[in-house]
């Protein structure tokens, strides 16, 4: 990992771009405040004569009609598909008004895709792309924090199944992010933490300066400093960039990414899933993991303390809701990442190093029961 | 392309291997007479604790418990999932079935899925095994000449969509394509047939020696001498794996092995999908096609006829239904190799060397106008 420069200025105005080396499917991140008002950040797009916008009905009546002008001037037709908002949306009948778009609009195979939106509207949109024809090209147009930070970067795509989230899926990497920061702005508070939890994470697993900076500006990302957004949605790019270049599709490294997941999952499954939003789940679920890892001695003592009051002033849920650790371990047992039951967990080794590894069900009962109501 | 030699004696008992060569994603076609019963060519499959064998009702009477037994001494649970029988179950809700088996049974991305059936089975279990949790391992058992000599080969994965066939699919790649041709024995006549639309296709496209030997051979391969079926099926794959090989995801010389498909999709979608089966809409849709080779002076006269006297040697129609030209063309306008409106056909430049190109659509016309009802 590179060494975060704490000295060096945040540079404001001019939008930074981050690269995902994948070979062939290499790609740009691009940050800044207002890319959706400025053209030049549009050109060299996949060409075609039919781009498609995916978006909700949240984030079409704010940003929807912007995007199009962005596009009008690159594509002979701009078609545009508004889904409901949610996490309960995220299913095959949904995804299938996004293929009807397409066939009935005679979207060809070269048609870009645009997903504007948080992370759902990201998941569901590369999927569609992965799928439609055998595969089309899509660009990511993350307006949440969450998906600015971590889903709309590395090509995870997925929708849900009755039996399980982010069953369906593809790793299909898009063609661009482009990250316009100024649309955290219209952000409800909630969201706003929930994607601050995915930024937490990149500190125990990959960088301590980074963690300790975030110490240090926590209150400002909370006021919504746009030179601190964006600073962190680049840092958290950079960070995921390095990881997911070394391992696309997860056979190792890249499970780091999920610290707090595992048992995150298990909350919201066990609660169903949209009571807790994804971050406030994975932000309970980093204090379970890293009492984990303390009780494993893997990590010294303290570290569940600092994470937790970190969280915690970031308007984060530092506890589990009441529910019997073995509800946590039955969830936790379907998880992607378990392999012949055997769960795996993202464990801290000294802040800015991961491991994972499986643990006894007793000592992960125990940072369970430790850390719920 | 390799030549083939006439002169070389047909190997009969042992089985044969043909490579797919596409660097980490290679596989082998083994192809024999009673694979299925012979151990020996099941090891080195990937490791898993589950296997997931997907079939549909017809075949699983006949075979579902050969392959059973074949994988209970390699995986620790071996699941079955059998569908309803037939294209118009080339769906979502089909496949769904197949998503709820895994998860139910807890099958983790490891798990193996095994296509033993024909077509259907095999773009619908590869489609399945490419979204399931992002992508687990998956094994063709082609029970069918058609999926043998064609569908089974390559990593072309979908499922149709109301609008569209094969619409919403992957390109993702078998571990290896099992083919015992002591299957074929239980074919219908008619789906024999079918199945050497595809064969016959390999002829004009890529060999002229293989379309002299199958002017030879029909007659004996109508009355399925296993040894003609064998060699039929090696060679059609051989020619297969080359061209999936230097073209995996059709960008270019890939497009040649849909020649006379653009003519059957069409065909396919006027008289509504299951009125004729794949292989006999490619059937007269070769016969248009050739057509228009001649009449855009590409290939010299004799073509036409030539390939459709052989063509109902296989028991295959030669003549299209009775749809109008401007019916056909609308069809073939949403085919997915069509670009901007712009319909490309594969059209034959002397025997063994196809490409690929629009035509007027008032020739097209004539070349359907020719050879329908």
């Amino acid at each position: 990992m590179t060494v975060l420069d704490l000295n060096q200025p945040t540079v404001t105005g001019a939008a930074e771009r981050v690269g995902v080396e994948l070979g062939a499917r290499s790609y740009d991140i691009v940050i800044g405040n207002g890319l959706l008002s400025d053209a030049s950040h549009w050109m060299g797009l996949p060409a075609s004569r039919h781009a498609l916008i995916v978006t909700n009905e949240t984030v079409a009546p704010l940003y929807a009609e912007r995007l199009t002008e962005r596009l009008a001037t690159l594509y002979r037709e701009v078609h545009l598909v508004t889904l409901p908002d949610g996490e309960t949306y995220k299913d095959w009948p949904t995804l299938q008004r996004v293929f009807d778009a397409l066939l009935e609009r005679g979207c060809d195979r070269k048609t870009v895709l645009f997903a504007l939106g948080g992370g759902v509207i990201g998941d569901m949109t590369g999927f569609a792309a992965a799928c439609y024809m055998r595969g089309t090209p899509f660009v990511q147009v993350p307006t949440t924090l969450l998906a600015q930070v971590d889903s709309s970067v590395g090509g995870k795509t997925a929708i849900n199944h009755p039996l399980g989230k982010n069953m369906i899926g593809a790793f299909y990497q898009p063609a661009r992010v482009l990250c316009d920061t100024s649309t955290l702005a219209t952000l409800s508070d909630r969201e706003l933490s929930a994607g601050l939890a995915e930024v937490i994470k990149y500190g125990p697993i990959a960088d301590p300066n980074f963690l300790a900076w975030l110490e240090q500006n926590i209150d400002g990302l909370r006021q919504r400093d746009p030179d601190l957004l964006r600073f962190v949605v680049r840092r958290s790019c950079e960070i995921k960039a390095q990881v997911v270049g070394s391992d696309e599709r997860e056979s190792g490294l890249r499970a780091i990414l999920n610290f707090g997941h595992t048992f995150g999952h298990a909350i919201e499954a066990g609660l169903g899933f949209g009571a807790w939003l994804h971050g406030e789940a994975v932000a309970a679920g980093m204090v379970m993991a890293a009492d984990l890892s303390e009780r494993l001695g893997l990590a010294t003592a303290g570290l569940v303390d600092r994470l937790a009051r970190l969280i915690e002033r970031a308007g984060l849920p530092t506890r589990g809701p009441r529910l019997e650790a073995s509800e946590y371990l039955r969830h936790m047992r379907v998880d992607k990442k378990a392999e012949d039951g055997d769960i795996r967990f993202v464990l801290i080794a000294g802040i800015g190093t991961a491991v994972v590894r499986s643990a006894p069900d007793d000592m992960v009962a125990a940072s369970i029961n430790a850390h719920c109501d």
